[in-house]
């Protein structure tokens, strides 16, 4: 049985999702784990984590678009935006995102679906750099 | 220690819920397992996964009819729609709530709360076989 | 490799966010536990789980008035009102947020970044006793 954490950064463009399915299949088959679970983890409050259609980009299309119309920007209600009009609303898609995702690990591969990829979900308008921890356990 | 991945179907009537907690339990109770962690993962885009109020049915109505309202299938933005309206409306409903969970295990058995049931939350409209992945993990 | 579950109660005096940071990271110390993972679970369907940002307080703030306004308690749609008007709104607001976080553990320490904190998200007006369900699996 072993237990790995590592992790990667991901130069992000402004808002928008980011595939880093590669980069994390890349850490399990480095590790030599064939079972067990993988856990993809994001150190950032302005950015998530979605697992998202991956074959038609109009797909995520509608989910950048949709998060600007449930989110907006233009709420006068709210009062953190201190660092802009991206403020609390990046904060508050990435509550309705996700922070963590698991995925089981079997013959040493994640156990992803035929049209499943994983992508951080940036909300900043900005270039960020942003950290990926990755816990990889199992034989 | 152990890790151990397995999987079954689950065959959905179109939208709604569906329990499978007896199911994730069946798998925990044959791994022999006492303490550890249970997860549970979803192989799909256009269904979630979602803990919710196992006990009176209003509560999972209302989650439904909720999830209509919120992700309307008569948004004319929403431009991935090639499979029909229920295309990418299913994804966004999916992003909203979970593709993954995990569930602690003590003394064998799911730690969940009393009225704590997990469900498949089927957003598609036609009948589908949808397959999830359970990971179990621990002593 | 070790597997631990243990819980906490957390005390709370009706809606908002409650930090449980601190109570993880006793749990993990105590452990000794240096890499491997962390999960988080709250046994409640009326309340949820958030990592969110854990500096300043307007940030919070917004994410519980964003809920008021995202999921009123004056839809007349909603029939799961037997508890009054926060019972199916708190169920709804814990399944666009989250029941389960796992985060990884390295060095011994829990791998959040340097603005998050991890909350429970308290739904329904009255105080309540909620527990939270920790599972530790690693080296």
């Amino acid at each position: 049985m072993k237990a790995i954490t590592e992790s990667f950064v991901v130069p992000t463009r402004g808002k928008g999702t980011y595939e880093i399915t590669d980069e994390v299949s890349a850490l399990l088959k480095r590790s030599g784990i064939t079972t067990g679970l993988a856990t993809v983890f994001l150190q950032h409050t302005s950015a998530s984590l979605v697992i998202y259609e991956n074959a038609d980009p109009t797909a995520r299309a509608d989910l950048h678009r949709f998060f600007e119309d449930l989110v907006t920007e233009d709420n006068p209600g709210l009062i953190h935006t201190a660092e802009g009009p991206d403020d609390s609303t990046s904060h508050l898609r990435m509550a309705l995102t996700r922070t963590s995702e698991s995925i089981p690990i079997a013959e040493g591969r994640l156990q992803l679906g035929t049209w499943q990829g994983i992508y951080l979900f940036e909300h900043r308008s900005a270039p960020h750099r942003r950290t990926v921890v990755v816990s990889l356990i199992g034989n």
